[in-house]
């Protein structure tokens, strides 16, 4: 452990995720301690007055500038942002030659109809364009070599993660018969949608509930269709909001076009995923549930196939907070950095 | 209220519908106070001794025989027991001119290969054919005539209740492709579990959790599946053990034969539940959720239809221990009897 | 049942409180359906919209006005608003010859330093203080009497109701060594907040946690001291917030004069009890839970004493919704107009 | 870290605490990986069978005896077993050499009046008695130079924990008017009863609830007593059950002797605790949750004065499974071996 600590700061530390990837960031033994960033002049103050968890670090925020990150050293900004704010930052970061990692979806989609849902309005189109393309899909399982060398990662969303995790191996050996539909039935704790309070995530409106939303729409949805190579009407996706803080488990159904044994399933999921750090497939017989990953940095796989050898489902779990936010960010970290993908996730 | 109050005895008030049954009967203003019966010789007391709730009330149990209903005059038998004693004890207690709601899962189907994973053993299989026969199954939307007159009501799962709601006007209507596949991503709260301890039902591992169980093989499934004439290679219900205490909530996935519009599929179901004193049926724009039919007697079912006029998604919820259950038999009840199918219920 | 319904109105609907009395007077047998009434000018619409657990109603909402009141021939009116609106409103609508039931704070407090903390400004002070003398504190256990011929009936907040029953019972006999203090320990539910998400309320702020609040400083603390006669210096009383939608649980503990018996104690509150509907006193032995009155107008007291005959615990649970505003309040009402206190409430 | 790693062993890994204890220890940089031993002859298999969060790791476990012991170079040996069972072997492991750190009961109170409510049989009482006095209370902050020599440490109870961290500090410092009476109102999360499924642990049982239990009898007050030295007819302290899965929050109301200010009180607790690795003092305003200490080996306390400069109120809060069980134990392994006190615990 020779040498000097590897300079990052934090845009956006205070929402639940920025809290989360601080946090692990502290005991990341490669890391300094990161830049603490704010957007807004007024809300600086210091990470622990959010957060009386972190009662005894002293973390205090800095308004951001490209000044202070440059004075600072910074070489990689972390984005825990507004999409907008994001697609509005990064360009100007960039060209500073800091490299980047953004948690928040504008830069995740390959196809401008898939991004039209977020409605962005770019400086400078061109240069948005150019970005677009070049942004690496930070699913470190799918894309690890670009990811490497990238200069923008896009960290994927916390349900998109779930579902592509499961989906990728079978969608990538083409056994899916996709004609037949693909239904992925979410669910996610309510640390997903963020600390702002609204009626909507009010304690007596969540508690003793269940409740489907985003039918038809959800923004993830053109994630899992780029990464799975799935067409649109093939794929329905809808999330359900759970009574619990944090956790996803996605059930996902579909047919396989040739009859098979779970053995042969099994063997694309560990083939796929051999030496993965962070997925788990379970064994023949069990199934992942939320409690098996939350506080960790795993999606776990699992599945069972019908006796008719066909019909598949799959189930995938994770804590919406580290593999579906800042435990990903931080595993992209240690790609971009060539450093061990477990470092200051375990 | 003029006249003497028609007299009822529960078998099984300490499990969990047997209590929300027990509770109910004190308030439904036809019924006189009913008879507690328990099947142990040993575990009599009274119910307020095992549910704290009750007390101020004083509601002793006694041991089951058929000379004690006899004596006390009881008209209706409601049973909250497990399956196998169901089957042992109904033919003995309809002999006596006593007509029954079982709770259980003993005589809801129809099909002797559907009801081949309860492993049912009768003493008399000549018997048990006839009732198997003879048994309506007791969800009123669907068969009212048949429950008037009926001698034994089989009373529906809870899981059953909420999924064959949502798909019986469909398929009754004709309109399910059902080759395509249908999937219902069921999820429920532990109630529905019954009392006993498990390691399942363990605080610990069921809060801040969500898992899939019973997969391609939960019980219901044959109730689904005779209700809806849908074929078994044609349906895949999966349940989930919620970390709540009561409510379910189903996703359906299905395909319709022919590209329709939100109201064409909203005219079905207004016209089928037309009338119908416990099933509501969401507008356009809004989807049930848990909370909305937790402690009433409600199924609650919505829809949403994709851009392509097929695709559509049904969210069905209901109280397991009510229109699951409970609240369902005691519909039954006044059915049988004539009385206002709100009565006792609201 | 002959004759003309009650007729009643409703100010404050969508709140928590107001919902639940507006769903309680629905099912109440002497009274019309309730005129809903909200103050803001632009957030009219109906009630259903709000809470889709009221689907199949139609329960429009109407400006407020004193001319709306006597046009529909109001008879009593419902106040589930903020307290300075409570002030405000209060003498004009008495004037009118309305009789009023208000679940705000506004008029509990007899003594001026109790009602500081509320800070109220009053438009007419000579009227308010004629107003805060006459109205009466709406604990139908304690000022039955009053509450009959009332025309303000203050109706009492959540923890306090908890806190005087399980209290006054033994201040009245004149049984507690008040000089070695009264601790009491309160533990509420999420809903007793108030239905505006705030950072408090969040779900995952409040999910998987507990706090103590309001140390040294909550306003529920006049109530108790009025009611019970004791001194501020004799008693603490903490709030803490649980991670459920609702229910109250107060442990209370305290110092009798002189060396007792379980008997005698439970003398005391048996006798001050008699016949009282929604006041539950729990045998030796057993204690109440929140879970045995949820959903139910009971408040449920239980004790134990320790060996030295002296200290003693008391612990006391109720519907914060329910006995604790809603419940309370048409428990009022039917005090008020002289029908069984149970109507409505079963 | 050169050289050889620790060799420890664990008996009683299938329970909560032995199996938190086990997952830290597997992260544990000066730890070899424990032997996990199991004492009935029939549950052996291994540890990822019972808890599917380790899948992936291969995590056997063997019959205990103390020729394995020995066979494997054990050095120290952790008991997350039945208080009784505790007592059985101890004096036989000791007589190994081996040092001891317990979870249970077992040996941590010096008194055996206090003792008494275990009703242990030793089987030789002689060799009890000079265990009992040997053994040491494993609470670091109280007694770190005891516990670097001892061959036995008894690892505090959760609530003890949060309770004695709160009061020893003013317990020393003889400031305590403890005639006036201590009152401790704790309330847990349900993994503190354990893992065997009861009715008292069924998630409809415990969700949606709170109830006090063992009121005037737990078996954690003789710890509070022998540490703080206050006497038993002076301290009340009444257990509560939260519908949460773990975190202690205890609320302890007091007197003290002179008339303070709050930086009279702080001074006290921030000397005692200068420099404790895993005790955190909140500033004043701010009081602990149960939040922000989960998931980490911090007890945090709180407190807050009234304006009498008198009356006390202490806020505690802990992991019942990690500072108040399975994170203590391996805080004292620490001590115990000279290492920094946070090693294998951030």
């Amino acid at each position: 452990m020779s040498g000097a600590k590897f300079k990052t700061a934090v845009l956006g530390a205070t929402g639940y995720a920025g809290f989360e990837l601080t946090r692990l960031m502290l005991r990341h033994a490669k890391l300094a301690r990161p830049v603490l960033l704010a957007r807004e002049s007024g809300s600086h103050g210091a990470l622990e007055d959010f957060y009386p968890q972190l009662t005894g670090e002293h973390l205090p925020m800095e308004p951001f500038s490209l000044e202070l990150l440059k004075s600072r050293g910074v070489e990689m900004l972390f984005l825990a942002t507004p999409h907008e704010l994001s697609r509005e930052l990064v360009p100007q970061v960039l060209e500073q030659g800091i490299r980047i990692i953004d948690l928040s979806g504008a830069w995740r989609l390959k196809c401008a109809a898939n991004r039209a849902v977020y409605g962005f309005v770019d400086p400078d189109a061109s240069v948005a364009a150019k970005l677009d393309a070049e942004a690496v899909y930070g699913l470190p399982e799918l894309h690890r070599e670009q990811i490497k060398s990238a200069r923008l990662v896009a960290n994927p969303g916390c349900y998109a993660t779930s579902i592509i995790v499961a989906l990728a191996p079978l969608a990538r050996a083409g056994v899916i018969d996709s004609a037949h539909g693909v239904v992925v039935d979410a669910k996610s704790g309510v640390s997903g949608a963020g600390k702002k309070p609204t009626q909507k995530t009010h304690f007596v409106e969540v508690a003793e509930n269940l409740s489907a939303y985003s039918v038809f729409g959800h923004r993830h949805t053109g994630e899992i269709l780029e990464q799975t190579g799935l067409r649109a009407e093939d794929v329905i996706f809808t999330p359900h909001l759970l009574p619990i803080p944090r956790g996803i488990l996605s059930t996902i159904y579909l047919r396989l076009k040739q009859r098979s044994t779970f053995a042969d399933v099994e063997k694309i999921f560990r083939e796929f995923y051999a030496g993965a750090a962070w997925v788990r497939v379970f064994a023949a017989g069990s199934l992942p549930q939320i409690q098996h990953s939350v506080n960790t940095n795993f999606c776990d796989v699992g599945f069972a196939l019908a006796e008719d050898g066909k019909r598949l489902i799959l189930v995938s779990c994770l804590d919406n907070l580290l593999k579906g936010a800042a435990g990903q960010a931080l595993q992209n970290l240690n790609v971009m950095q060539g450093w061990n993908e477990r470092e200051g996730l375990n």
